[in-house]
């Protein structure tokens, strides 16, 4: 199973990380500590000391520093050790491994690679604080591999099965094969879905035609938005994209984060709500809701595919035609990973 | 550790599984989901879905066929995939393995070897619908091999200790060494044994001797009756079998199953009751109580063995004479194990 | 990781394994049961039966004899089968191993080695029983290897961060350094410690000078004890060890023992009170809850510090001048296991 490392990874949300303390997350396999100081500087560390591996994260907040609770040792934002009680003499070595980190549209973001940290490859999320939408935001650990969920969210032709009852998505969703744009870093899915009546937190009602469009972008984010419009819109514009400032439902936006953790452990971050001049706090609230419910239905499924695929000597799929994004996806990953590795094979 | 796959093992009680129901169980480390249709046919199927390895088992009942509830394949009866949502080719290696599968005597039966299912190996355990017994049943998982539970069931010199509590079984239990006869798929014990005056679910009263006798056959199915008779009656028959109709006690008869789901957990079957001429339904419920206590005594012991066993570099027995019928009976599935590999062998 | 086997390791506390009632404990990866006769004499045998591996430990106690509840055998306090139920003959190779046992300062030591078991080598702890002293006691297990547990108690700088909510330990205990003697079979570690203005049963008051000394034994049993002074004993002194009869503070003592179990798991056994001249039960009470706190802030640091060592692929450290006493003796450890290990590969 192979990951880009070369990317900025959701670490956590921005208003969860409160001043002065210290957070352990695991990406990629790496144990970091965040932190942010008073002056809202936000660090990512390797959560392990050099003395005797003690985690940081069960560490103190001095400053802009933070400081190993277990025999004292102090690090400054670069990872260094500045610090050892009682002795004066601090060795090279004594420094952990920094990662750079930056917060962007509500979340963390960490880059785990080895090439130098580049912002441009920060998907374009929409960050609970964005002025134009009213969204809420959650998360939920999955006894899971991260492509699992990835693939999940690549090929919405689960909707049909898994979420009849959170979404009400009709067998259309399963039907009916999405326009795929392969993107430098991601895949672009765009489809027209008829056979809808349900607008979540609106129910059900007439007939309607539903368009949605997602980027799925390196390392495993989904940027999403889409509304409702009459029957016959998909038709009368040839089945390209509509106005969304037109769409009967309103407009909402989703962003979507998943992070591998351990190999078979992950995060998936989730926010979700609607256009400011399409809804309020209350719609907000149900979509919320409905996620809550939704997602709880793709856990189940993804850990049991897990634990079937760990019971499995040899595991093999049979992908159909509604994996096309997934194939395209985790092609890219594999050739990205592929990339990254080679400088350091010739490194070594 | 090597089980035989040219068998029948128990997969459920034909009560348990409900109409529409899809039901998930391991046996032999083969994920299988059982579902009855409305016509009340059984079927056994691979549980792991050809495309991306979900749980059939957590899928939806249409008319005879079964369908994954994450991308919506259809599987019908044979395993065959016979539809794939918005995808017109469905290619031939879509298809799971489908198990031989019979309901008789309360028991879902599950054939799981290479060669071709034989209904005539159906040992002829005592449904819980026969008309002569009124029998309660139950099932208990274990975290534990099933070979250990089939040496305990094959030995009963264990009653004296194991179930001096709930059985009220005396010392000669341990003591008296029964008959063992070879069977072409198993081993019969035969004992009288002495020094008793506890009859299950009667209490203790005037000294007694018991008469036991159990067929313990391929894959792990015990089948035994007996009763109690006047102290005696062994040695007036030179230690042959009595007239169980002729039992002060009455007649009980109990059918037992012990399933190997992964190599360290079991799930075990059992029903026991009285011969509807010597008891009622309460006499039923007694009997079970006193069996849901000693196969809980059971369960402690054997566990504790397979903590041990797991915790041992080089686990060693040492045979004692009242192992005979649990080294006939191991050597017997080792020699029927061993036939079975041979073809395969020769095949590949 | 390796460990000294011709040691004395606590295996219990001698008023907990009641007569009659056996006990299950794994030193050192090996399973033993405890029992107590009811002459008192305490057996410790290997807990595992010759003949199906069945624990002893859920045996039964018959006079100077334990029976094997799975299928009776009866073992006598060699580790020797004396009793096979229905059997004439029992074999030579019939018994497990017998562990040398001794009860002494309130702890059940068993001796884990090849060589002839040497009651010298049992470590001078003061025992719950001890007339000087008012002692309470507990036991805690970690899951983390004992030699974390040892690491930590031979180097108190971590009291510093550690323990500064429950000892309310200043920061010079990390800042200066203690006087470090080897000991034939362990390390001495006294200190003076200034900055001090808590007495743990006692409360903050004026400021005060610590003495603190303690010998750390193999295979890893602490035995401390000290007392408080005022501000300039220590220079008065030029450092040396105090009368400790005339601390203001009274004397306490507190013995510690790490016994090994599994090779990550651990059990940790503690006393600590005052000198009977120098306070009374509700002051060991209080010390009692204290040490309580104080050893759940260690479990926290010592398993969270063994997940780290665990997912970190070449887990390496970077001591400090505080690890001297550490350094010292695991050295210490090393030798003596090297050198047992010697006779037995020219035996074999």
């Amino acid at each position: 199973m192979s990951y880009v490392r070369n990317a900025w990874y959701v670490a956590g949300w921005t208003p969860d990380l409160l001043v002065d303390t210290p957070t352990a997350i695991v990406v990629l396999g790496d144990p970091i500590v965040l932190w942010r100081g008073a002056d809202g500087v936000v660090t990512a560390l390797e959560d392990r000391c050099v003395h005797r591996l003690a985690p940081l994260s069960l560490g103190r907040c001095e400053g802009d520093k933070l400081r190993c609770m277990y025999h004292g040792l102090l690090f400054d934002r670069s990872g260094a050790v500045v610090e050892i009680p009682g002795q004066d003499l601090i060795p090279a070595q004594a420094r952990v491994r920094r990662y750079p980190v930056v917060e962007r549209h509500s979340w963390i973001w960490v880059w785990m690679g080895a090439a130098e940290a580049d912002e441009r490859l920060i998907p374009p999320a929409v960050g609970v604080d964005h002025p134009d939408f009213i969204l809420g935001r959650g998360n939920l650990d999955y006894a899971a591999e991260a492509r699992l969920i990835n693939d999940n969210l690549l090929d919405f032709s689960h909707l049909s099965y898994v979420h009849a009852a959170s979404f009400g998505s009709p067998e259309s969703w399963a039907r009916e094969r999405p326009k795929i744009t392969p993107l430098e870093r991601g895949v672009r899915v765009e489809r027209w879905v008829a056979g809808e009546s349900v607008i979540p937190g609106q129910g059900a009602g007439k007939p309607i035609e539903r368009y949605a469009t997602y980027d799925f972008l390196i390392p495993g984010i989904l940027l999403m938005t889409g509304g409702c419009y009459p029957v016959g819109t998909s038709a009368a514009l040839g089945g390209a994209a509509p106005n969304l400032e037109e769409a009967e439902s309103g407009v909402t936006f989703t962003s979507q984060a998943v992070t591998p953790m351990t190999g078979k452990t992950s995060r998936y971050f989730f926010s979700w709500g609607p256009h400011r001049q399409h809804g309020d706090e209350v719609l907000r609230d149900t979509l919320m809701g409905i996620a809550g419910m939704a997602f709880g239905e793709d856990k189940v499924m993804i850990e049991a595919q897990q634990r079937v695929i760990d019971a499995t000597v040899n595991p093999r799929i049979m992908p159909t035609t509604a994996d096309r994004a997934v194939t395209l996806f985790n092609r890219l990953v594999d050739k990205l990973a592929r990339e990254e590795a080679v400088p350091m094979r010739a490194a070594s």
